[in-house]
């Protein structure tokens, strides 16, 4: 299998401000044909920096890319010091410095002399025509390895890429295809679930599987990789279901569905609706509800009774309640529950209430501590959890431990 | 001058869906004592290519600067080629397994085996400290050069390096001061704000100068460089207070504040207090003003009245001005703003009633088409706005609409 490596060049690519994505493109066109990119380099207007990375690179991969650095100024160093990198000369192609001049004078203008540096093209190199900018592109063939080197905006370099580069690659790649899938795991570390994961997907040669963890849950990425488009996607699903199986019901999604998709659908198929009622989550759970277009159809109302006056007269928990054993208790999440369901007339309610933090914890309900509520045909319940992190990933990972809560009171029903 | 370079590491950033994005940070905070970054690598999770991109770059830089892969699973190699490039062993700390045997003690878990791997160091490095998380990071010196190997994310990471790295690398960075200002505006576009910016800031050598058009604001961001911090900061003042002159009140904020935070500080400091009532923005607003830390002082409540049956039950809102004026009317967003004080009995209350698309839209009202609401000391208004992006944007900008709006009721109180 082929790889590639990708080489951004730019000062400004080396500031706080911005970053190289052209990368992020490039990458997905290389994956889709199967080929992997193995290593990034974002170098400035540093020659000598730019002839090691591009002379290092060709050392490892089999193709190179390079983005940025062809225009017409001093800074723009990218034709001299990859020709240096692969030991070659610079020459100059009248035939591109003539139809710089055309471009010009289309657009009403003379050609400023500086412009005939782009003219300049590695010895040996097939040249790249660019229909939307002055900078040709090269692709220059070095013991059996591929140096293509692109123009850096987008509007220039994908469409010269797609057009002159990829049917070459892929050519050179053979068929391979690749199928993805993305799990989402709910309520694991991720040490948990490597645990149970890695000896499953370390048996399938021809897939690359990576667990990442967000602030709310666990994404297992796979891509399988084969001859034919069928054949990949049959061995993604075959391991998809083997995780799923060995994960179980903590998986709540394969097909890259988000948790709060993942309910709506349940919810729309069911003809259900849903409330909630939320205390330290402020809001989160339904602005994570209602971000799914559609929502209004199944996701009612919400309450955000952040004083213990409007958990009161907002939900009708009971004052003796949150006298007796706290806002931050089992017996209010679940008064808060049951409360919204009877006043929004909802088919479920869910509730959240704890403490996210910096102030408020105690030794009894340190910061982390919360309760969630939920309300339903078959009753109402509630559970504790304790959950790691500041202010804002508490937040947000009691909303997701709502949401799941929801979810598996509604796989039961 | 010194120089520094930067690796992240982790599979994940070699594919189309993600990219590095901590350099960022690291770079203005390099930046900020004089330290310019040369060269960036991004590597997957490949011991051979790290450990060769470690080495290269402690050949050309003075500080490198690893993030990531010091997680606990087999695909964390951090630690292992880390060690390799500088030719030294990894050894156990028996103190760091008691430690992370207590963290997870106190989130009422047991340590999984797989955590042990992150109790190994780079012999003769220093452990940097983790707050907030499970991965101490390192510091190691060699030959008058720094390796500083951090975790991935942004909440492990920065702590880490402004506590335990900067110290150091400001001792051996030459006398270069900067002072920034971030200002935030809203209501205004990015290029209303810089036709008003532009000739002022052009004025000044010695700043640099960038805006940034965010889903909700304009940001200035303003670095003025001197040999003494007094200087840098002087100048960073003077040109902060001719760009409010000249823009006036659309500038919230001097100092970073957000927006939720400049009214958590008028309403801290005038006792007052607020709720919200919400249609379109789904809790949205809510989430935001609850984000602040001590927002329980004066955030009471919120209401998500997605059904017009919950705007009439929960904010009295008369089933007449719907009928009448629909859902999404100047009428019902004063009613819902002026129930919504009402009921809670807040000082002030703001509301929000739009459409946010995809769906939902008519001729007369197109997606967009936001009424904000506010009810306060003063009575009762509202105002339109329609609101140009996807579900999201609206959303985000609805609530930013919602809060500006909000500002200026009190600061004319």
């Amino acid at each position: 299998m082929a790889s590639a490596e990708i080489i951004a060049i730019g000062s400004e690519l080396l500031t706080p401000d911005r970053t190289d994505t052209n990368s992020l493109w490039l990458t997905r066109e290389l994956n889709d044909i199967g080929i992997d990119v193995m290593l990034k380099t974002i170098v400035g207007d540093d020659g000598s920096r730019l002839e090691e990375a591009v002379r290092d690179a060709l050392k490892r991969a089999d193709i190179v890319i390079t983005t940025g650095g062809l225009g017409p100024t001093a800074d723009d160093i990218t034709r001299e010091f990859t020709a240096k990198a692969v030991g070659r000369e610079l020459v100059y192609h009248d035939n591109i410095e003539a139809h710089l001049r055309e471009r010009f004078k289309a657009w009403g203008r003379e050609m400023p002399e500086i412009n005939k540096r782009q003219a300049y093209v590695i010895d040996g190199a097939r040249v790249l025509p660019n229909p939307n900018g002055s900078a040709v592109g090269m692709l220059y063939q070095t013991e059996g390895k591929f140096l293509v080197v692109l123009p850096g905006p987008p509007r220039e370099n994908q469409p010269m890429f797609t057009d002159h580069v990829l049917p070459l690659l892929r050519a050179i790649s053979g068929e391979v295809f690749v199928s993805r899938r993305l799990l989402r795991v709910a309520g694991m570390g991720e040490s948990a679930v490597d645990e149970i994961a890695a000896p499953i997907y370390k048996k399938y040669d021809n897939v690359e599987t990576s667990i990442l963890f967000t602030k709310v849950e666990i994404e297992i990425h796979i891509a399988a990789k084969a001859n034919t488009y069928a054949e990949a996607d049959m061995i993604a699903q075959r391991l998809t279901n083997e995780l799923q199986a060995a994960i179980g019901k903590a998986v709540f999604s394969t097909n890259g569905d988000t948790m709060e998709v993942v309910i709506g659908k349940i919810l729309t198929e069911r003809g259900e609706t849903l409330s909630v009622a939320e205390s330290c989550t402020g809001g989160l759970i339904g602005r994570r509800v209602t971000e799914v277009p559609g929502s209004s159809s199944y996701f009612m109302e919400g309450a955000i009774t952040y004083s213990n006056e409007a958990k009161t007269r907002a939900l009708g928990v009971d004052p003796g309640i949150i006298h007796s054993h706290g806002a931050v208790s089992p017996e209010c999440a679940e008064a808060m529950a049951a409360g919204m369901k009877a006043k929004a007339g909802t088919d479920h309610a869910i509730s959240v209430t704890g403490i996210a933090g910096p102030d408020g914890g105690s030794p009894a309900k340190p910061v982390g501590t919360v309760f969630i509520g939920y309300s339903g045909p078959a009753g109402t319940r509630s559970f504790k959890i304790i959950l790691p992190g500041d202010r804002y990933l508490i937040r947000w990972r009691a909303s997701q431990a709502a949401l799941e809560y929801l979810r598996r009171q509604l796989m039961k029903g």
